[in-house]
């Protein structure tokens, strides 16, 4: 490893697998999934330092499973307010404002609650994640030119190395502040290309590229640089933010609220500590022509008038002053396209524009950045073909289209002001229901494709392939301990192989299990044609097994020893003797006496489903998109 | 500070508020508890470097709960092994063994599960925590003379600050090795004095203490400094004990198990990673005069040998050889006194020895130094006089009597060999289970004295005054957020008030309420009358409002102003909308909707039960050993 602060260099090239433009959220998220996958990973970004406040704040359920699967839920949720109860309020006749409906704020996900905590602090998680995978953020440090390789045969090939993106970064001024303290830090374990500080002053760095990755916000450098378009529109809504500690006598201030009155819009979101956000609908204000708003015209005394105007008779105050603001038109916007050749992608703002007001904006970013990381992953292993990164666009610009289809309807339900007799409200009440699942993020569907076999999924019913696997509480063979099972399905990048035999115990399902654990060895079988040579068996894939087998009946002896490669890979789908959960995850999984085996994707959603006895169907779902003999270990 | 590494320097003085002897779970406990409640600590040990493998084990799910009230369980959760079942076995008639009995290990417990994790990596969960109230162990160094003064008025005074009790330290030898890091470091932040390093060699450290614990073993040079007798006497039963990782056919090798054969009786205990420690009854060793066993004549393979014929016809092997092993007759003896006129006192194995298989040591100790950190600190703040000190042996020499009565009847059931026909297997699982509740520690209850009033027990008759209180799940009023009530209640040396108005959303309960919170300022109440002068009101007492209104009906404003310092303080007895959990904490403590106030003492034991309008009844219960005019704030 190296590191060069010479002041007289004005130019040093360096190589690396990934560069990351920008380190939001998305950006951020992006570089922690790589670093712990190994690869050579750098990110930087514009600004001078790390954001400190406001900017987004909602975490939904699905995200918060995600931030789980790598390990960081617990941080997340020990720093967050929880969302666990939404309340709507609307005008009274003779006055003031009245709470209509009080419900739970989210169903049928692993966390019951959606959780707020500043985006600063979210990147601060991200941060220092990635640091101890030795990527550390380059800032301020900015693109200034990019050019990618029109050699079709250094774009496609596989078996030699090539760096076809080619781009100059500098420093956005001569400034001589000082940068965070590490930015050039190099990864001692996971890296094995030198990475070169950049000089100070107006020195380049040039860097050539495996791939990479804009995820430099709504104004993205890199969008602009590849001549991608944002397909959308403005909207006429202009909406106002402000961040604050309150004082009020509101009785639902720590609940998030939509009121919807005569006199305006306004909606509450409990955050952190003792802040609130609040968003007023600024209503009848001139847009300019170039669809930007004269925000001299706001400032947070403006916001928090119109917050007063709607919570009447209650009173809000901020007398601490406010924390964060800012001013903004609902826009919906989506790019055309999110990749060029494959070799450099756009996540996050980058990709998509819309509303805050439902929560998705830094959820809908880092799932770009967890859907995306694990098949680049695949690819600079060698272990896929780079075709597999088609699935990068397909699945989440479909689910940046549903998302901004969503939040026209949404956004304009809560912009519009209630008139007598109109039932608005009822409709926004309506539609917050219907889309839940995709707000809350376990609804979200990726469509059949290469990654996703939807041939087989009636065998069990109560799946959807393409969505996140359902949470489930199972137990361990060997000890009784029930877990999560998503606390088994860590985004370490493998697919997660559940093996579901039915009554394991029973001798006609022990025989087919048996069976399996034969035939998992077999030359042809997925374990062995996919697992590059001479790697252990786990490296691609992680074998659990959950039989339906009541505790009583249960020991380790009934699982084949060939599929315990560990005494804590068994597991039975039953009720702990003791506090009487778990137990239900055949039923609700519809999976009938005879089995499945499930495949779950690196990222937790469900791939395929097959038969219990049917290993080769499983083969034929693997062949579809990943290298059948691996080039290296 | 200062810090004083001189060489020619042979005796240093230096005054301390309490030393520590001894650097075990019992004495790394206190120093921790006592390190967070900001006194001046020094802790010492004659071992060279911590221990790093065998000793105790076994976490009982009390003790998770008190890790927990110091924010320590997680860690200890995430390292240890749960232990959730146990199993039975006997002698099958056509020979091998057989499992009778498989059953939940805990009823009736916050945490459902035992907990083992080897005993060095339990004090390093404390080393760390109390390093990181500056407090550090001191290796190896032994006192070798300790004296008390003998001035009545310098023992007893209040408004003085003696230093009564003088100790000699010193290196246990002139040796050159090298001793840990951190053993002369202080406290920043709550040491007043200064603290020395021991000079190398044969230097002396004299140290000038408010207080002396000697927390030094079962052979403790305290003990037998101050003439403290141990009481009881050996059995005849002589025990191996070795952990090893096995290889093994045994089904059960990772849930508790009890053996019981002709061949002879042995245990098993699932540990932390793959280990597993397994107990054998040694059976006809014979004993020597001074009641010590030649420990020559076993070695782990002839404890391996025992085990292996109890578990035929399993095979139980140890390829990767034996981590930790040790020989021992069960001995029971309880010291005659805990403590020398409140000055020095004695706890864990200082205070009492018994058999280890119970899983109690470690908890014993370790609740020793829990019970007495609080109340070191409240003489030491100098809010309540040194006749606090007297409920440490009241309370806890109690218990160790109660645990040695169990512990003669366990081991004897344990290590009598089964004959065909007798009952003894059977008697043993009976044991087993009347004294769950004292063996998994929530049945332990203190009995009546200054700070545990039962005269009012009848108003909350789910309750058992002097036993902790049980968990319960809350939630809080401005979001609906459940919490276990048991991570409200922090040993913070605070009391906790609970007070249970009913549905404080009727009117009749409401008013009674606000007649509290009225009341609670008054100049004669409990509140003004013992907080320090000058001191936050939340300073000694914690107030907690916990009313039982559904979730519908409840909101911020029906808890009066006064008693919600923090929106967070107010609670509901009540089901959450999503996950439908709590609702059960009034029926469940055997209050009425009459109400009822519930003082928990800083241990987390209850300490009294008083009708929610009876604040002079807690007033008079503080009087009983609090004094009502602090010298100091």
């Amino acid at each position: 490893m190296m590191s060069n602060h010479g002041t007289d260099v004005t130019a040093l090239e360096s190589h690396v697998d990934v560069l990351i433009i920008g380190a939001g959220p998305a950006g951020s998220f992006l570089a922690l999934a790589l670093g712990r996958a190994g690869v050579h990973v750098r990110i930087v970004d514009k600004k001078e330092a790390k954001i400190t406040s406001g900017h987004a704040d909602g975490i939904q359920p699905r995200m918060i499973e995600v931030f789980q699967s790598y390990g960081l839920a617990e941080r997340l949720l020990k720093e967050a307010a929880q969302l666990r109860v939404n309340a709507y309020y609307v005008s009274k006749p003779e006055g003031g404002i009245m709470r209509t409906i009080l419900e739970p704020t989210v169903k049928g996900s692993r966390y019951p609650f959606e959780v707020t905590l500043a985006q600063s602090r979210i990147e601060d998680i991200l941060r220092d994640a990635m640091e101890e995978c030795g990527v550390y953020v380059e800032q301020p440090k900015v693109p200034i030119s990019l050019s990618l390789s029109e050699d079709e045969s250094e774009l496609q090939s596989r078996s030699s190395e090539p760096y076809p993106v080619k781009i100059v970064l500098q420093r956005p001024s001569a400034s001589t502040r000082v940068e965070n303290g590490h930015n050039v830090h190099t990864n001692g374990a996971a890296n094995t290309s030198t990475v070169l500080g950049s000089a100070s002053g107006a020195a380049q760095d040039i860097v050539r590229a495996k791939y990479v990755v804009g995820a430099d916000g709504a104004h993205s450098w890199v969008r602009s640089a590849v001549g991608i378009d944002m397909v959308g529109e403005s909207t006429k809504f202009v909406w106002g933010v402000v961040d604050f500690v309150p004082e009020s006598d509101f009785p639902d201030l720590r609940i998030s609220c939509a009121i919807h009155t005569e006199h305006g819009n306004c909606m509450i979101i409990p955050r952190e500590k003792d802040l609130i956000r609040v968003y007023v609908h600024l209503g009848d204000v001139e847009v300019g022509e170039d669809g930007r708003i004269n925000r001299l015209q706001f400032g947070p005394d403006e916001i928090l008038k119109v917050a007063q105007k709607c919570f009447y008779p209650y009173k809000l105050l901020a007398p601490q002053g406010f924390d964060w603001w800012t001013v903004y038109i609902v826009g919906q916007r989506v790019a055309s396209s999110f990749s060029v050749k494959n070799r450099i992608f756009i996540v996050g703002d980058a990709c998509h524009t819309h509303s805050p007001k439902a929560g998705q904006g830094m959820n809908a970013s880092m799932n770009d950045a967890h859907n995306l990381a694990w098949k680049l992953a695949y690819v600079m292993r060698h272990w896929a073909p780079s075709t597999l990164l088609d699935t990068y666009e397909f699945e989440r610009r479909k689910f940046a289209q549903d998302l901004i289809d969503f939040d026209k309807m949404f956004a304009t339900l809560y912009s519009v002001t209630p008139k007598p007799g109109d039932k608005n409200h009822e409709r926004f009440v309506e539609a917050c229901n219907t889309y839940s699942a995709f707000v809350l993020g376990h609804g979200v569907q990726y469509e059949a494709s290469t990654i996703t076999d939807i041939t087989h999924a009636s065998i069990a019913s109560g799946l959807v392939i393409g969505q996140r696997i359902p949470p489930g509480i199972i137990v361990q063979v060997a000890n009784f301990r029930p877990y999560e099972l998503h606390d088994l399905l860590p985004s370490d990048t493998r697919f997660k192989i559940l093996i579901l035999p039915g009554d394991a115990s029973k001798p006609k399902q022990k025989a087919k299990l048996d069976a399996v654990a034969a035939e998992i060895d077999h030359p042809e079988g997925f374990l062995k044609r996919f697992t590059p040579a001479g790697a252990p068996d786990d490296t691609m894939f992680d074998i659990i097994t959950i039989s339906h087998t009541p505790c009583v009946a249960a020991n380790t002896l009934v699982i084949p020893p060939r599929l315990q490669s560990h005494w804590s890979k068994s597991f039975m789908d039953a009720q702990t003797m003791c506090e009487g959960i778990g137990g239900n995850l055949y039923a609700s999984y519809g999976v009938s006496d005879a089995g499945a085996i499930i495949v779950c994707r690196p990222d937790g959603y469900i791939g395929m489903v097959a038969a219990l006895d049917d290993l080769a169907e499983i083969g034929k779902y693997f062949a579809n998109f990943l290298h059948s003999t691996p080039v290296t270990a």
